[in-house]
């Protein structure tokens, strides 16, 4: 159950990092030992750390990080942690998988994947007259 | 070694049952361990064997199924296989992410996630009187 907090704090962690453009955090998020990797929505698969970081420096230099997560599912396969999520960001709904190794007692992102959900439509308002 | 082709050998049969829309093949390559998850293009997030199972009946009853895979990059965390590739479905590229769990010495999935990537546009012609 530890486990399982942990790993929802680094993923807090990660998007917390994007949220507020801070690239140092967001570097010491990921791993260090290959292989690491990244599929951004609508780039081609990134591969090794030095290619990933690029281009999280490049993301977090643009001024939309506005990103929230939300309803993460997170579970433990021997020394993975997968996290599943939404994230908001903008206007657009999306949805990501993001995978953690466990190094050293530490949870780091090794993997990352975001693509986007199409919109669910808002629920209607309710009829005049009836009951809420 | 031995692992990784196995491991993409299973990746190799899950495109094979999609492509080839045989619902028994995909329902035998999924774990019947919980947690499984399956983050289809434009989907909510699917949690659940039964859940995930029923999207795969669906997706394979409709006839665009032509998919092909390509460039798979596979490596192993303990006890789990992790699976990056393209997947052209259509006139459309995806990148996908495949997640194993070595379960009795097979590697079932347990998670996948696909999203669209931005078409690379073809090099252009060669202009005429230069070397190639």
């Amino acid at each position: 159950m530890k486990d399982i907090q942990t790993l929802l704090f680094a993923n807090d962690a990660f998007y917390a990092a994007f949220a507020q453009q801070d690239l140092p955090a967001m570097t010491a998020l990921w791993s260090s030992r290959e292989p690491v990797a990244c599929l951004h929505p609508g780039w081609p698969p990134l591969v090794g750390r030095e290619t990933v970081l690029r281009s999280w420096a490049s993301i977090l230099e643009v001024s939309n990080t506005d990103i929230t997560h939300e309803d993460p599912d997170a579970w433990r396969e021997g020394v993975v942690g997968i996290v599943i999520c939404n994230e908001r960001l903008g206007g657009s709904l999306l949805t990501a998988t993001n995978l953690f190794r466990l190094e050293e007692e530490r949870w780091l992102l090794f993997h990352h994947q975001a693509g986007a959900v199409a919109a669910v439509p808002p629920p209607p308002p309710p009829r005049p007259g009836t009951l809420q």
